[in-house]
């Protein structure tokens, strides 16, 4: 290694990452957290919240693609949609390449997020030039409080670590809301951690979304630099029959510029889980 | 973090992993590399190879049921399956599940590797007692080379990194070898590096594997752990129409016993190559 200032990313207490700086863009430290921007030869640039790995610009569509694209694959008219957090502005263009998208408002928490994403990550901040784009800077709970009952096609939920880090976007109370608020067929999409470090995280989340959702399904694939690699996504609906992997299909994707990430038999198997994942879901839903 | 001693393996210049190490089981440096055992609590057991993360008790599966079952699965008689490496056992552990293989010879280089895996992986270490199975410790290379024409129906590498630590197991004369000494439908698996730290190790070896087989495909799939987290498998065949995806079928998989990470649609899903991939792909095979 050429280059000793790097930040180290423990996951767990047995286990981490290490990240070379090669500069450093941007670091401060705000009310909720740490904000720090920096760039590295192999990953390009890079964001940390509170020196945890967030997104990078070579790997984001990695993660982005999926938490945006899936969820709007299963609806008819995904008209109206609350990203809740999102503040580096990723799944916000990604959301926003659909045109049958009329209005995205995100609520991002932290106003150094948006400073920082604004300035160093432009490709995606530019979506605030489009007009069907809201940006709310506040608390993405209060603001569904707020809301009016079914309001939303899709809630995608782009937190940091919840369980370490954001609690209350896990709490049964708001899932209660974020089922008030969407339409019928509305459909949720989370981020749960990686299983194999953070069982917990499982046993804490999915239980909630099972007495919330009519329907919730999860999903297991790699996300490059996110720990170990292998990472799980659930999404959620309001109605029986409305999450269908199939309706990922080559139609569906072929529409959508740019994609690097996505092909449909990928997503069908990221919703095959592993044998050993299956009896670990069976048993934290008593199915 | 409660534990100070730790192994740091860097993955290129600008990222790697860390391990605490709770007890040091096994660390000798021989002729080859060094060898190290330790416990984790997070991973179990881990082998760790010139300091590279190479195996764990609790994550083995992910990466040696896809090396020994899909190979498997594309064979109408998978008789006599050649090894090369895989000193751990845990992949022969894996091929001899199935009743139809009759003979597996396994060739390991490191002496060390085998008296450290006999001692702490014996779960895997117990294919000894197996009659159809025979180690052989030495050259791979030199083996392959006195072995007769269509001697194997599948040949399976599983090195180190082959770039950096074991370049004869990806050079053109090696696989002139490994192509000789297959039957007609024979096939074999490689794990190739991660295409996103290092590309050039695709662009090295895919040429290669084009030069000399039929048919090739290449995999994409989560190996935890393993830098990343996302690894690239090739499969490639001396004959057209042997290495087809739907082979690894339900009915094939439900008869292998103990499995924790295989079902079909994962496993369709790894050989589509992601869109970015797929023109990595194009390019360096000109197709």
């Amino acid at each position: 290694m050429n280059n000793t200032m790097m930040v180290l990313e423990p996951s767990g207490d047995h286990y981490g990452s290490f990240f070379v700086i090669d500069r450093v863009l941007y670091d401060k430290t705000g009310e909720f957290q740490r904000v720090f921007v920096f760039e590295s030869e192999s990953l390009g640039r890079v964001l940390m919240l509170d020196d945890i790995f967030n997104v990078s610009t070579k790997m984001e569509a990695y993660y982005h693609e999926p938490m945006a694209h899936i969820p709007i694959a299963m609806l008819k008219e995904p008209k109206k949609i609350l990203l809740i957090g999102g503040g580096d502005f990723g799944i916000a263009k990604q959301i926003l390449k659909h045109t049958a998208v009329e209005e995205l408002i995100m609520c991002e928490l932290d106003p150094l997020v948006i400073e920082a994403c604004r300035e160093y990550f432009p490709e995606w901040a530019d979506v605030e030039n489009d007009p069907r784009f809201t940006l709310r800077v506040g608390d993405g709970c209060a603001y569904i409080h707020e809301s009016a009952a079914e309001s939303f096609d899709a809630v995608i939920i782009d937190s940091t670590d919840p369980i370490l880090h954001a609690p209350m976007l896990i709490s049964q109370d708001f899932y209660n809301e974020v089922h008030r608020t969407l339409t019928s067929s509305g459909v949720c999409m989370q981020i749960i951690a990686d299983h194999i470090l953070y069982p917990e995280a499982w046993e804490t989340v999915v239980p909630r979304i099972q007495n919330t959702f009519a329907e919730y399904k999860p999903m297991f694939l790699p996300i490059p630099f996110y720990a170990t690699g292998a990472w799980g996504l659930m999404i959620a609906s309001k109605s029986e029959g409305i999450v269908q992997p199939q309706k990922c299909s080559s139609t569906f994707l072929q529409n959508i510029s740019q994609l690097k990430t996505l092909t449909p038999e990928r997503i069908q198997g990221w919703f095959s889980l592993t044998p050993e994942l299956q009896a670990f879901f069976k048993a934290i839903t008593n199915t």
